[in-house]
């Protein structure tokens, strides 16, 4: 079976979290790169949004992903918030499309499920195990660096035959 | 006072209304084009961003704003489409703000306030000032049309001085 790399994106606008992780389904997986990508509050939108969209560029070029996946928002999410988090997720979602990487979409309970199995585990748990699962026990990283990369993980698990299905559809409408 | 073009913006997914407005401040206004763009329902999200984007960026290229002006988006608004409402605004922010263009971002109500005199005022209200200003009696377009138009025509009002500081600030920027 091969291996896969996938990009796993927290969006935010004030913090965006993206996280590398090679792996197979039910296999070894392996941390590439994590980091949180920060934009200026006091920034215009317009600003803020190009400046992601740079980020998330250079990431998909630097790492070359398989596929990307995004944590799907919901409306139920902090109110005052999600209208940016939303915004930055069309981001990482349109870089993604525009040159053909399939997208995923996982709730934040689906990630949780899939690294702790427990769909409500909390943020430190997400953290513990995604630091035991990339056998990284060292890695400091804030939760929007693990969560992107406990989306990462999630889509490598889950995810390897809904991406082939994605894509071969992909193709046969082309 | 030299006119301003200005490319407004009704954000959404299923129907995203686009419209393009040249005035002055207090002044004449003229319609120059206006129409909705659909992306299908059933098509992968980041199918339709791209295909949002990519008209989006066939209509910057063709009318040259000197301002985009997009519909500000609330998590107030019906949470069933709020979150598409917010990607699909975010991708004509960004397409704006790649180039360097100015992008205002007006609610609802000052919208509704800047044609018809009453920021509560209906959507047929809305519509009929917005031919009549536009002195476009026959115009048949639907709703997300004539909302996309009333944002062009509230920014050419609003904001021609807001849209010089924000340009002016951006400049200093870099």
């Amino acid at each position: 079976m091969r291996s896969i790399r996938v990009l796993g994106v927290d969006p935010g606008l004030t913090r965006c979290g993206l996280g590398v992780v090679d792996g197979v389904g039910g296999g070894r997986l392996a941390l590439v790169e994590v980091d949180v990508v920060r934009t200026p509050a006091q920034a215009p939108i317009g600003e803020r949004l190009v400046q992601l969209e740079a980020s998330v560029e250079t990431w998909i070029d630097r790492w070359q992903p398989d596929v990307v996946a995004v944590e799907r928002v919901f409306s139920q999410h902090n109110v005052r918030t999600v209208m940016g988090t939303a915004q930055a997720s069309a981001v990482a979602i349109t870089c993604a499309a525009r040159r053909g990487l399939p997208v995923a979409l996982h709730t934040p309970s689906e990630v949780k499920a899939a690294v702790t199995g427990q769909g409500r585990a909390g943020k430190e748990q997400v953290a513990f195990m995604v630091r035991r699962l990339l056998r990284s026990p060292d890695l400091v990283a804030p939760a929007d660096a693990t969560d992107a990369l406990a989306l990462a993980i999630c889509q490598v698990w889950r995810g390897a035959a809904a991406g082939r299905i994605a894509q071969a559809a992909a193709g046969s409408r082309t």
